[in-house]
């Protein structure tokens, strides 16, 4: 085939991956074909504006290596992250809604018993989390395996912080008999998303602010369940409707309550004011 | 605003752009987020989908450097090139159609004057080229400026040759009187696009060949006038119907002839076997 024009020329682009053997990057291909020719048709890019569009990609790809993930915040920024959450979780009745992963999460945590400060000797104030783990059902989940991970008072994780020689303020816990975890930690803050590549450019060019809300990662995971990916955030936070990564959902905010020093739900004693944050987790059945 | 699901995320994110002071990037965020989001909803990816997406993106930005532009491959072999070239490129009766500009030109390509051989040399069967150059209404162009540039009998260009040391097969040439350009050069050959990257990849994965037909690059300018960026092609290749990048019309191709030894169109004799190739060229008048 030649002679293609603006008309014909997606037809002949989607006929061109008619043998492709996988029937599932066949249907990818073709729609992202159609969907990205639609774009191009609706908004009749210049030259110019079609080289700065394949500037933007390039540079997006150049500002990633080991520990930045420029696309992930691209697709985070635009709302794709969270809508192919969303239908990658369509949850019964029970289970905790979820959102994003996050660039932050790393694999093979320090393990703790319950009851263990994960602060890593880092300040702040302190912070006490109580977490039960469920069935959507309600059934508790003894064993249950419960990842945690959070931002320190300047809003930075230990991956980001340069001072640091062993992990800080994230660690993995297994559910008790009646499926609890609780441990003591501080109060994490807000921060920006890394606004200094492309993805920040693109926000600053659209008047966009990069703060996320003051939020406790958790990851739980159970044999038979949907392994959950979550956030609880931090009630009050100024960022919950204007969220860069647009990941709050009213179901995952609690009051992080201030208290007065005294007995802390463990037992234990603080002559420290302390906050109090505490969730019912649901966990989805794997499809049978 | 918070609680985003699938059905409401895209409205959501579209506000969040509400504020861009430029009014045609604004327009150009909406569509896009419109765009990609009815993609993601039509296609429903997977998270390990997600996750290669992520990583093929990030690749073809880093496999982009100097001389290797990744980004604009894959938009080639998309379509996506052709879409928009064909979109600024609404031509009145009597111009020459228009293809892409591809990777390998080269601002500042030597000067020639009407009648030079610009094959630096390379082996080859002998090609002379006769061009004319005139305005759509056919008014000659005297003084339009022709840059003109090509692949080698093993389908490389200059730029790809690690063993030249001065250009090939490229140079800039300007209409005489009668608004022509002639020349001699080497016939071209047919060449995969660079394969040896992530859009090699996807090509292998979808049973697609990277090949382009034989052809000459002509960019050609004058005052008053659109800046024509085109091939010609040569008849009877074996990709005229498949090209790699969907460049090929049928107003582009031309019968590259066969002739015996004997007198060229400039007057100057030849021992050797050669072709010729003629093109008439229309530009564009700007808009008033």
């Amino acid at each position: 085939m030649r002679d293609f024009d603006e008309h014909n020329i997606t037809a002949a682009v989607i006929e061109r991956f008619a043998g492709t053997p996988d029937a599932r990057l066949k249907r990818i291909m073709d729609s992202l074909v159609t969907h990205l020719h639609d774009f191009i048709r609706d908004v009749e890019p210049s030259f110019s504006e079609w080289e700065a569009a394949i500037g933007f990609l390039t540079r997006t790809g150049q500002m990633c290596d080991g520990k930045r993930q420029e696309f992930i915040l691209l697709s985070d920024t635009l709302g794709a992250s969270m809508l192919v959450d969303a239908i990658n979780h369509r949850l019964p009745a029970g289970a905790t809604e979820t959102t994003v992963l996050g660039p932050f999460f790393v694999q093979d945590a320090p393990k703790f018993e319950n009851g263990a400060d994960i602060s890593g000797g880092l300040e702040g104030e302190l912070l006490f989390v109580e977490a039960s783990v469920a069935a959507a059902d309600g059934t508790m989940l003894p064993g249950a395996v419960v990842d945690v991970w959070q931002s320190d008072e300047e809003g930075f994780y230990d991956v980001q912080r340069t001072d640091l020689s062993s992990a800080a303020l994230r660690g993995q816990f297994v559910a008790d008999a009646q499926g609890r975890v609780y441990f003591r930690t501080i109060q994490p803050a807000a921060y920006p998303i890394p606004d200094d590549g492309p993805v920040g450019e693109m926000l600053t060019a659209t008047n966009r602010h990069p703060w996320r809300p003051a939020h406790v990662h958790f990851m739980i995971s159970a044999p038979g369940y949907e392994t959950l990916v979550t956030h609880v955030f931090s009630a009050g936070d100024q960022y919950l409707d204007s969220d860069a990564v647009f990941g709050v959902k009213n179901s995952l905010i609690r009051e992080f309550a201030h208290h007065q020093p005294g007995r802390l739900p463990d037992g234990t004693e603080t002559g420290k004011h302390w906050r109090h944050l505490a969730y019912d987790f649901g966990l989805k059945p794997l499809a049978a």
